[in-house]
């Protein structure tokens, strides 16, 4: 189902790549402000949600579910923000992000909120292994 | 399945009652700057997703790609945004937002951005009357 997928320059430079899912790959921003994921559907040309076939769109929820479940393993937090916003860079993908109370964008959103910090490039490192082994990819 | 549902009093106060989908109630955000609804599974004590039974959570999905088609239909846009955040609001929600260039938030995120603008009484409720009839509602 990936012919012709490419990533999205913007996407690619912000964040690690953790692994593939059936439909999705599994991104981790690069800002230690907060665990942040980022699920892409590997195929072209999709922005919206519903330019996916339906049975996509539930495998796409469902990978969200998986990805909220392995990331607040990891990294314990107050509230998941899952978002799907795509104003900025329009290749579909959703946000995955672990909330604590107190972080820097709380209780607003993260996204355009600042800047982002690096990650120590060891804490990044095993904050993907970790999450790779969560998710058994 | 909404015995003991209440509407959250903010939820309730910041939006008008559109209607209720098999799982979710449906509310139109008093906020004419944006096109924009949110969706109340109708089952007490639900934070996050992974609170929902598995059908459910498919459900809610199936809910907010019909609730999005809706708002496009009625309200054209350049970008769905879709977030499902409660870092303010615990009570599961999750917000369907017509998305438009230039808009007043624009290319940011819509939540917690400036004030809410009122819509002339008479708009919201055409607003409200066309989503029902594109819901079925």
């Amino acid at each position: 189902m990936s012919a012709g997928f490419e990533l999205d320059t913007r996407l690619a430079g912000d964040t690690l790549v953790v692994g593939d899912l059936a439909l999705c790959r599994v991104l981790l921003m690069r800002d230690c402000r907060y665990p942040w994921l980022v699920l892409v559907p590997r195929q072209p040309g999709k922005v919206e949600v519903a330019d996916l076939a339906e049975d996509e769109r539930a495998r796409l929820w469902r990978e969200v579910d998986a990805v909220g479940g392995a990331l607040r393993a990891v990294a314990p937090c107050d509230k998941l923000n899952i978002g799907a916003l795509g104003n900025i860079v329009r290749q579909l993908h959703v946000h995955v992000v672990a909330r604590r109370e107190g972080d820097a964008a709380w209780p607003g959103p993260v996204w355009g909120f600042g800047k982002a910090e690096a990650y120590a490039e060891s804490e990044a490192e095993q904050l993907v292994v970790a999450i790779r082994r969560q998710l058994a990819i």
